[in-house]
């Protein structure tokens, strides 16, 4: 632990790394993956046990937590790791996302986005450096500038368009977090140029020549497909600083991680094991397992014997789709922790195999016990 | 513990008691609080949550269980213990007080109760001795006769006809436990007859020449106010057998349980603080909190910061209100588990109270602490 932010690099095999970033709050081994504390809670878990299953940050989203409860209600409160009683350290994106995919009657301009809340249809103004004030509100370890964030398919005049808002917003980011912020605390620029390798380029230059002590890649998983995603990440990557963390927000599934990394990724995020645990799908080292079928009505067995985590270990197939099929609470609650342990069990054994040079073998395991293809 | 069911009294102060139950399962010290684990699970808590309360024994409900899993299900699946993942003590309920309140098209005759599932429809009939066997696949270490728990007020002749026929019943439970149960279950009889002294002495006087382990108290709470329970448990209670349990079905609320501990009674099961606690009610030392309510919106003092549990000692007011505006799952999983200790601590201080044999300046400390007058 140390009040400067730092990457190292231990281990690589080809593009892979293994490392450690440091915090205030803690280290964070990578590759990394952060569950999904939306507003303050990493749904239908207890934060002791989100740390049990091995998660070292989770993330928060800006646009919920300035809505509800409101960034100064949680300053005043003593900052949102207090709030959520998670001492660890915790990343928060820059709210533009989701006021994008989220809000009512948004306007963006060269200032910023207006937006009307979805919840009460208040009236706010997201700009880069309201964004990081909220961010340095909460006490991010980690914050993201504002960005647009355009879809894919997009034309390239329009995608350029819009990234270099997003340089210039990069820009005020950079120094609104320079006054705001607390030592330790970093904030992280974000590629964008959607699917055009050029764009990718041109932002990820942009963004080093401002400086920053990690980089997000934005505006993936966004409809382009696995195939296309990892198509941009092996443009991009080889060129983003290998001293540098590097950041795939939003993503994903499983394959989708493993393949990232495989391509020079080290951190992810996605609510894909909560928001699935919640409703009855599981992943398992032998795949995916939707337990509402009828077909585990009688299994005695859990979804895995040989874990720690009791989710895992302690319940029958059996129980959860009983617990599903009769709409109980403890239902998602024993499937978000599977879920968030089968992640963290996973970016473990990817961090193993990079360490130990044999990523290749790794993935042809994870490839035969899945049954997918693309990775 | 033991293959016999036992019970032994350490310890009086007044009509109350200081007990033990003993089952094969582990013992259970009284008075007791047992959280109500209707369809197989404590609503929103973990297992071994519900245990760290302090809780010796959960309840779980016959009719919600037969319906959904079955009960035959359960049974291939090891039991409700093994099913459940609560290796402690169970104790389930005939199901005939649920079939009134919760099914469709209930028809009671002499043989017992047809009934529609309020969950799909199908039809089923609940015997005594089928209420037993279903009693006996889930395991329960102590079961419920089948009876019937007619409304207050109801005139007298209606009332003794209903206790008579929950008399033949409690002979036919017997009979059939007597065939189908493992050692160390027991069966409780259910006193029955409204707020009528002579229909009250009569149901018990008929039940103890049948002989059972524990006597149980049905058909109260059930609309009669507090004051009116509590005269029908002074002239109840003192002619109960003193080496049996006394099991007071479906309360309460904790000056409900206070008040009917100084009655005598050592066992209790009630919804209150499951339900009230997914509705975001606590109860707390100082009186009851309700969550949602704008003036937690910034208390940064939790439930109870000298609690053990980490639910009462770990979250500020403010982030449990957060919690429930948003409608997140932590909220009634936090709600509850504070209850649940909440109740457990209430059972232990009445314990150690009457062993010190000061339940009078208990009590009245109670009612001090919470504005109580009727307890």
């Amino acid at each position: 632990m140390t009040a400067q932010f730092t990457f190292s690099v231990d281990a690589a095999d080809g593009p892979a790394r293994r490392g450690v970033i440091s915090t205030s709050k803690g280290d964070i081994a990578t590759p990394a993956f952060m569950p999904v504390g939306t507003a303050g809670t990493v749904k239908a878990m207890l934060p002791e046990h989100v740390r049990a299953t091995g998660a070292d940050i989770v993330l928060g989203n800006t646009y919920h937590l300035m809505l509800r409860p409101g960034a100064e209600r949680v300053a005043a409160l003593g900052g949102l790791h207090r709030f959520m009683n998670w001492p660890h350290p915790i990343l928060t994106d820059s709210g533009g996302f989701q006021v994008m995919s989220l809000s009512k009657l948004r306007k963006l301009t060269e200032d910023g986005v207006s937006f009307q809340s979805h919840i009460d249809g208040s009236r706010h103004m997201l700009t880069p450096e309201r964004s990081i004030e909220i961010q340095c509100l909460l006490g991010a370890d980690i914050q993201m500038q504002l960005d647009e964030c355009p879809a894919i398919p997009i034309a390239e005049d329009d995608a350029r368009e819009s990234m270099l808002l997003s340089v210039r917003w990069a820009e005020r980011s950079k120094r609104a977090f320079e006054e705001k912020s607390a030592p330790g605390q970093a904030l992280f620029g974000i590629v964008q140029g959607a699917n055009y390798e050029t764009l990718r380029r041109e932002s990820l230059d942009r963004l080093m020549e401002i400086g920053f002590p990690g980089y997000s890649i934005g505006g993936l998983a966004v409809g382009e497909g696995r195939g296309e995603m990892f198509r941009v990440l092996e443009f991009t990557c080889p060129h983003m600083p290998a001293d540098r963390p590097r950041y795939l927000m939003g993503v994903g599934k499983p394959a989708d991680i493993v393949g990232a990394v495989a391509r020079g990724v080290d951190m992810f995020d996605c609510v894909a094991p909560t928001r699935s645990g919640r409703h009855g799908q599981a992943w398992t080292k032998s795949g995916p397992v939707n337990i509402k079928n009828a077909k585990y009505a009688d299994d005695p067995e859990p979804l895995d014997p040989a874990s720690p985590c009791p989710a895992s270990r302690d319940y029958s197939k059996a129980y959860l789709h009983h617990l599903f099929r009769a709409g109980e609470y403890l239902g998602p609650m024993l499937l978000t922790w599977h879920n968030l342990q089968y992640y963290q069990d996973l970016m473990e054994g990817l961090r193993a195999a990079i360490a130990a040079g044999r990523l290749g073998e790794h993935i042809a395991a994870f490839k035969a016990a899945t049954g997918e293809t693309l990775v």
